[in-house]
């Protein structure tokens, strides 16, 4: 393999290029949350100024990234969800009504932690212009938006994402291949001491198994030691566990002063799951996100969220009741380790497709030295 | 007692000025929230425009209300908190991270659905103001707010509560008496049939059980068959549980489509609590309700936030440990009991204090007959 | 009507015998849970020796109830269920995994708190005869058990619930009327000043709704001021929150030290319902038991079961999914106003039925004086 | 290093001996939940017969565990405690009340499923004789028991752990060193594939940090890919995920039915938390379990309780209010790094201290070969 340099971006490898097979269960074909039919993503990245820091204006380094549930009118025909919080401390919002009433009405949006409310405020005028008749003649609507703390790299307290970025993003989005790494709401984050981003996985169940697909997106911005399919990665290239956001590594196991961080999880399947089956596989989300080193420090908001493309709840109908398909309990650990899978290798994916990114003050985050990353895999895995 | 009308706004009661005196345990010295030492309360509210609704344009009937929780820095001086959730069909944000960490770093503003995300982001511009470290030096702040469907009455689409309009109401906040009925966030709600609103209360308790304060502070907009002290005044007054939002009362029991709702209510007390004491005396709250009507309908998102005044929690600190004092276990039954009354009085304040609000399209809620109010109670307390 | 006193037991009224008429919806036949269509309920009552407490030989007052969820074999042919639980001190049983499987595969055992695990145990061996595969060929079987503290008048160290009073409370399990009172699990406990027990009732949607049935049973054992369909029945005959398994009441509004307490509901439903649905029916029976004085006090431990019979789930099936139908979210409003009237008058039913029970050491209870509740009643319904 | 073999028994090493050393933070004196002061350890092992199941009679492989919080009487003297629920579909009891009163007021035991009842009720004998007033003067107790389905090797229906067993386990725990593997209730336990059981580990924070320590006692009884220290030793040895219970493993990614299952894990810690604190804890927990291979299946019911040591809570008290000292949450990231690296570690040792065990039927589980995972490590860490 000749030598992979920051230079040339599009050639960072995803895991699966450079031979790390994470979990049992084969990928889907983009190997990205889009395997998942009618599902799009789309990245609205904004990188703008350098040099100091002035407060609401720049240097910005962030975005915002669109999880479009299916093709059709998402509030129209709403779709089963479940919101698994692991460490509250974020500011996501739009997740209780998800649980209360056992679906998403609207795309999820992942965006900066100060961005969240306008970028809320944008996704009702997305809403309203597909559906006038919000909170006219019905009710209103439930926007979904994640964070994460960029800080560190951006202006948060300029809140730079604005409603033109996340239409943009919304109109953006598309199926197949995802782009990762430092793109959309990952373009200011930072994960277990270098850069992270956005990352994508899936995973096909075999026919006996259902032939489920499951995705997942991360949007990764944590504390940890890197550990890549078991090889601590972290530990060989010295970034053990330390503070988020700050460029300070700890020498030996002191811990700086932590200073936000957070995780979002989205999970797309095509299984038949309702709410109860969908809080189950989101609750697995963290469990693959511990295995590649995130240890949920205090500061690390994690919210999970999935749902399932296999139903479709409609906003209003004369009828009492809904018919529908779910899978059994018994059937659904497969379901549950594909999960894991599929988070973990998306959430390394997010850290090996990522850039060095050098935000406000100077500081910068540095892309993860492929070459390095390849050595220490070969060492652990010879 | 004479002839009370809706005219002489001023004069209308509150529940114990017509000898409603709900509970075992006395009201503090205004009876309501602010009785908790620090606690200040501020309206603005937006009436504009009549007619036809032109979404975007108004009419407006909508507004904001903020509860100031102490007199210092409440971001550097955090106060211990937490939120139950009874109906998550709402939109409230900020909730997690009260649960997660414990404790509150911001007012907690109170505003109709649509608006809460421009409401939590002008808490944040109001926040960095007065702590311009917030992203920067400093982890980022997580804004509270609630809200209530008011689009019967109102241009919610619109959203018309703005910056200005949410710094309004921080800064006209005060202590002493709270103004209640069509006010800030209640200018557009409704209630059981009637014009609901803001509505306050509180409780003392005698000095063997701590000489605690109380108050709660509701904003009522829920379906139900309204019942002041015991007595059936929704039966009575052919007001029995109906659709929310839409002016269609059933005849016999019969339900309309529901279209909305939601209460809030926000519980303060000096008695020196924490996360979990607290989080059992936020979902006592759901029972101050249940007596005055309230049965958790569908559309009803149903959020309850209590927080102590007792100890303050600092933003930084050098030290790994703080100190406190807490109520034990055994010791908060009167606190819980004292809760349900302060919240059934508050409820009922909300509705008594209500005026008549025509809204767009001629949509109206009445304000209840004080005289009807007066001799059902009198019929039934003989 | 003629005087009513604690001579002629069975001639103790219910609430409806007295003219109380809880709410808007009708009940069903029996005005009791089994008037949902397969369930069925038995006890096991007792009452044995009096005078000076001997711990493990008596006196006892204490028993078992046993609501049946279905005519066939329970385990083999789940029921979707939920539990909810408002104040966890309490030590009921089998609850996380009714919430994670969404379902129930035993009867459900009501007894008091100390006999738990023993009642447990030879629900375990029922299951067992039924089923002798249970661990062997397949997975176990999870007991599910509530209780409440009858330590006031029964001795409960004892755990006089044997095996043989389990499984007679079980094969006694008929559909039709059901005892209500000083039966089964209800013969020891203590509500609101008076002696409480299991009281049951129902409410039928009418056919535009649904057409469904929602039957309650309580084993009501709490602390609050007795209202009677909003009557100040506690208040006017000198019963004001008092503290549970004490014999002193206070003298104003000072609370003793609390020992105690705890209130049991199971709901039953024939709408078709899973997991997440019952849930939401499980939360408004707390709004229910609120509207008759109920105020969560400390030591009440208050759980929450609510089944569906609309459906079985299979113990073991060979498909991945299983199909089926549920009520809209929309649809639900309705249920949760029936569960909270049926809940209400189940409480009330428990109350009324009460007949004076003298316990260990000379305590007693005095089932509460109809002729009071009916002129305290009569006053405030004028 | 010579060979070792499932002959001497007392050399099967833990992880530290072979040179596997998890984390970052060092382990205290006795790599064990035991060095958090005051905490002990007991068991009693039931291992008899052999050949066909005889329900009721045997084979038997099973046993208890106490874990004694405290060396005074954890009755009077209560502990803050948290129990998180991550996976529901298990029979553990107690936990409701633990997080609704935020502490711990038993020893904490585990034992197989079937056995719950049994073995709670031996704990409350155990709790009465200690405090004769329970249930008299005062109010009840809440058993702590936790289980695992041990079904593939014990006769379980046969509940063979007696009150003499529970007493034995209780009157045995002593601090130090740690008996693990087959043991106690890990005696029937099976974990991914090969005999599981038993494992404790601990970790010393540095003065800097606090000088908390942590420690861990898993039971571990699941499904997965076994992974030790990154190393993929279920994958090298032909174990992959697979049904819990059932001999037969997987030939690809395929499930069988799965049975049972279940880990509980039990974290002790003189660091001065509360329940919200402690509930952060005990959620990081299943982070170390995912490091080693733990997926979440179906019908593994995943339970983990921790508490802390630094203060009581009485039993009874004149005041209405208590003092208390607790850990910052900003402090808190090292206790939940510490956490999941005690928690890892617990349950490698659970594996690699467990030794062959024929059960009923002829079913086995092999003690893992510690020569193999010494060579698999190697090949990863060279």
């Amino acid at each position: 393999m000749e030598k992979i340099t920051d230079k040339n971006i599009k050639e960072r490898p995803r895991a699966r290029d450079i031979n790390i097979n994470i979990g049992v269960f084969p990928p889907g074909n983009y190997n990205a949350i889009t395997d998942v039919k009618g599902v799009k993503v789309g990245h609205c990245t904004l990188i703008e100024g350098e040099g100091a820091l002035k407060p609401g204006k720049g240097p910005v380094r962030t975005g915002v990234t669109a999880i479009v549930p299916h093709e059709g009118n998402i509030f129209k025909e709403k779709l089963p969800a479940a919101a698994f919080v692991f460490n509250g401390f974020g500011k996501s919002t739009g997740l209780h009504q998800i649980n209360e009433v056992g679906n998403l009405e609207t795309p999820i949006l992942l965006t900066n932690t100060l961005n969240v409310p306008l970028v809320a405020d944008a996704l009702i005028d997305w809403m309203i212009t597909q559906n006038p008749e919000i909170g006219i003649q019905t009710c209103t609507v439930n926007p979904v938006v994640g964070e994460i703390n960029d800080g560190f790299l951006n202006d948060i307290q300029g809140r730079h994402v604005k409603k033109v970025h996340v239409h943009e993003a919304l109109k953006e989005a598309r199926s197949g291949a995802v782009e990762e790494g430092v793109i959309g709401a990952g373009t200011g984050s930072s994960c277990m001491g270098w850069k992270g981003g956005i990352g994508t996985s899936s995973r096909l169940l075999p026919p006996e198994l259902g032939s489920y697909t499951i995705g997942a997106l991360a949007l990764t911005n944590f504390d940890g030691a890197l550990t890549i399919d078991g090889a601590p990665v972290g530990r060989e290239l010295g970034h053990l566990p330390y503070s988020e956001n700050t460029n300070q590594r700890i020498c030996g196991p002191l811990f700086e002063k932590e200073l936000g961080g957070s995780v979002m999880v989205v999970i797309a399947t095509d299984a038949p799951l309702f709410h109860r089956g969908l809080m189950r596989v989101a609750k697995r989300a963290v469990l693959g996100l511990a295995r590649m080193g995130f240890y949920g420090s205090n500061g690390s908001g994690d919210f999970f969220i999935a749902f399932s493309t296999a139903h479709t709840v409609p906003h209003e109908t004369d009828k009492l009741t809904l018919r529908g398909t779910t899978v059994t309990n018994e059937a659904l650990s497969p379901l549950f380790l594909a999960t894991v899978e599929a988070v973990e290798e998306a959430a390394v994916n997010s850290i090996l497709k990522a850039t060095t990114v050098v935000g406000r003050d100077g500081n910068f985050r540095e892309g993860i030295d492929i070459n390095k990353v390849i050595k220490t895999i070969k060492k652990h895995r010879c």
